[in-house]
């Protein structure tokens, strides 16, 4: 698959959870990399733990933009840095689970971005099984995606959950009606890329965006001594060590449907080829 | 990484979970074609959902040993058909979960196998994080490596287990004393293998082996119409369609760590080249 | 507290999670004596275990309506007998939990009932925490109360849940809204009913009708079994012991407020007294 | 039941969960008029919320004792307050549930206590539904059992656990070999004391000391705003309003077997009577 010199309808870069400052610099110093090598009309970024781990503050919200992120997409560590209740409703680039408690919370579950004569809609989602409650995302999505048909079929959602089954099944589900499903939240990259029959592409979980040498982001021994002990302790992000950039590369037709479909893997096992 | 010509001195070929006939189909077909190929020492599979998708019976137990397997491995489905507890204490080459309750459950937690002058140890282990109570797999395993490193410092774990953050603590934890350890149980095959800095071989999930159009192998208008309207159904294998094996390639060292780890898909979107 | 003499405005009877033949004799002999003792105009079980401990069919339904109640309501289990779709949408006295998912399942989720010049309404409410995903309790019930308040102001709730925290919190939020929230689910009565400061009577669990040396109602050796190996096993109600009556008295003002609740048992340790 | 007068071998006094100040001061207040009451020779409290809602430090361990507690038991929160590790391998009179992952926690699970001529072993075990993973409870009980049976058969253990099948599974399990299996964890006192057919006794959970008009002892705002929203709150203790007292006091006879159960609860609905 060479992606390097043709262009599609629309190519989407997808870069997953960012742990932070770990994933932030790979963001700094790769995002421009790979928009050189990919030339894609959109880049979005999940930053959910973009601040420490948990949540986004607003200086981070900027600097993930500044280095090349058109929107920013979250999950269920939204609300874990409690400075974004102050910014996500002044902020255009930023969205949350849009099955959240309706009503309940700030922020917005998608948005629509312009690429020349283009519009794109991004969607975030979270999945229930294994996660703490909100609405049914079935449910949800089928509201939104009736609504945001009237103005585009080129959709986008990144479905933040736990379980492989939740997310094939709401993938399939959906197959034909949105122009790709990728996971996040596990933190660890799937080999599942794939276009399913009606055209949506699928990656059950991008991957993450961080420390290459923790335990989901985080330093090993802290993670560890909980197995060991069961005893609480506060995760860090294992800010020192090597870092690692998980991504996937979209191609959409004209008619939103996907074409193809490319997982990225920057690190120490996988460098960056120009 | 070429393969196909030479030897180190233990290659290890790991099939992952058997979904029903779709999946003992694919095996029995792929299994000596990938053996042709590769030439491993030793093949390990996963058959917790060999019999339509529910544990395993003595007549599949057999099928799956005749098309080419050596040890055969299971995991939380371990009990599900009921026809095990028959067999499973006089059978030889299969090992169900070693940290499952103590002195109250038939079978073994490992066996070791003799390879010409070599001796491969074959440990199943369970996570805890959204499974079943289990005994503690760190307490467990260690217990284990003790007394198996007597014998062999080839020690091989297929962790069965739904999150990423216990299989990658296992593994760290364990890393340089073991030779490698595979996940299963996501049905999904992950992009993270590696190999990590002691020379203990890590996979979070190998994938299954099974229905690819399925969700999670199993029919996906069963799954789908679950998360719809959340009543009870019986899932059963999607045993019409395509289907898919999933596995990895091994090679270990002299001293038991692992040089190299290859991942391994047949499927529709990755043809089998011989 | 003497409730054999006076009257108030509305005296509800409500009788806990129904299992098997067993529950369904306790029903049989005492629902008509406790009747006679209390008078109460209505009269409410839940039965989501009576046929066999899963669910309910149409011949235990209406068995359990001609003992005397007036309502049945329902929980978890309300589709583990698959003959509850053929008959649901016909049968008039029956509420399964309201927040279902809305569109996708039969029945209802509240029914009004009337008595002499007064209406009730009976809700039944399923909790989310350690439960399958349903929708938002708090939301759903927010809607139904705007609704039905236009009718009458005499609302029971037959709140089904695992924890203590999520029913302690529905009921404190509509403190002043609903005649009464008894909790239903984890088959053993609380010690703790009382009438919050608006007026809401609460009862964290109500406890179960059945066998009364059992398991929350199955047969103690399969239960045993299955938290000593964790093995799967098909649990059975335990038919064959002394059984058990659990419920509650209530007593509601002309506002539809609780004046007065008293919680009830019958079992060998509490002998029934006319 | 007149348990003022008499008096058989041995009486114990146990109080459930106490949370904050506010469940200290009940303490205070209401253990020695309960002591003047009902004169325990041993007195129970279980205080793994005792500091500020979150585990226990040794200014409150040693106020507890002051205030006439003989031993305390943990639960869950045991590590909450990062001060305990400091203290409890030298404090003699707190217990920690006895199936944490052995050799990795400091503490001990059981005490042998002396009352004039008699001992009394205390043991705090913690079930494993809906709860962080631990070592099996009844494998561990068994072997602390056989163990103890050599110094006393009077033999007290506070389950702390979240469901009632887990608990009443672990108490018919044991009865004829403990005295008494007293829950704990939901924070609310169960309406179903009882002996079992071979002596011991058994209350499913004794229910929570501290806020009588909290939601499990915490604020109701933050608990309700949790469910509303679900996003991350931090509780605190209600420690303004009215209080709770709840506990049980249990009758042993020469055997170590039970021959009477009563619960106790002292708040604004039920008043304390001298
Ligand atoms: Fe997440
Ligand atoms: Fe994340
Ligand atoms: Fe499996
Ligand atoms: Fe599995
Ligand atoms: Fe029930
Ligand atoms: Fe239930
Ligand atoms: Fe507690
Ligand atoms: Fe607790």
């Amino acid at each position: 698959m060479d992606y390097s010199g043709k262009r599609k309808k629309m190519r989407i870069l997808f870069i997953g959870d960012v742990m932070g400052n770990s994933g932030q610099k790979m963001v700094q110093e790769y995002l421009p990399k790979l928009k050189r090598k990919f030339h894609p009309q959109a880049t979005i970024v999940n930053a959910e733990n973009a601040t420490r781990g948990r949540g986004i503050n607003e200086k981070v919200y900027k600097a993930i933009l500044s280095y090349g992120a058109d929107i920013i997409t979250m999950g269920n560590h939204v609300w874990d840095n409690p400075e974004i209740t102050s910014f996500i409703d002044s902020a255009k680039k930023i969205v949350r689970p849009a099955n959240l408690p309706a009503k309940q919370v700030p922020g917005v579950g998608y948005v629509i971005m312009q690429i020349n004569q283009q519009k794109l809609a991004v969607i975030n989602m979270q999945g229930r099984v294994f996660m703490t409650p909100s609405d049914d995302p079935f449910a949800v999505a089928t509201g939104l995606i009736e609504k945001i048909k009237k103005e585009t079929d080129f959709i986008f959602v990144d479905f933040h959950a736990e379980t492989t089954s939740e997310k094939q099944a709401f993938t399939w589900f959906f197959d034909g009606q949105l122009s790709a499903v990728i996971g996040t939240h596990t933190h660890v990259q799937t080999n599942d890329a794939r276009i399913l029959p009606q055209g949506t592409a699928f990656l059950a979980d991008v991957g993450m965006t961080g420390p290459y040498d923790g335990i989901i982001g985080m330093k090993r021994e802290n993670v560890i001594d909980r197995f060991l002990n069961q005893m609480p302790t506060r995760f860090e992000v294992d800010e020192e060590g090597r870092a690692n950039l998980s991504g996937c590369l979209l191609d959409l037709g004209d008619d939103g449907m996907a074409k193809k479909i490319q997982t990225i893997q920057i690190n120490a096992d996988h460098p960056f080829e120009e």
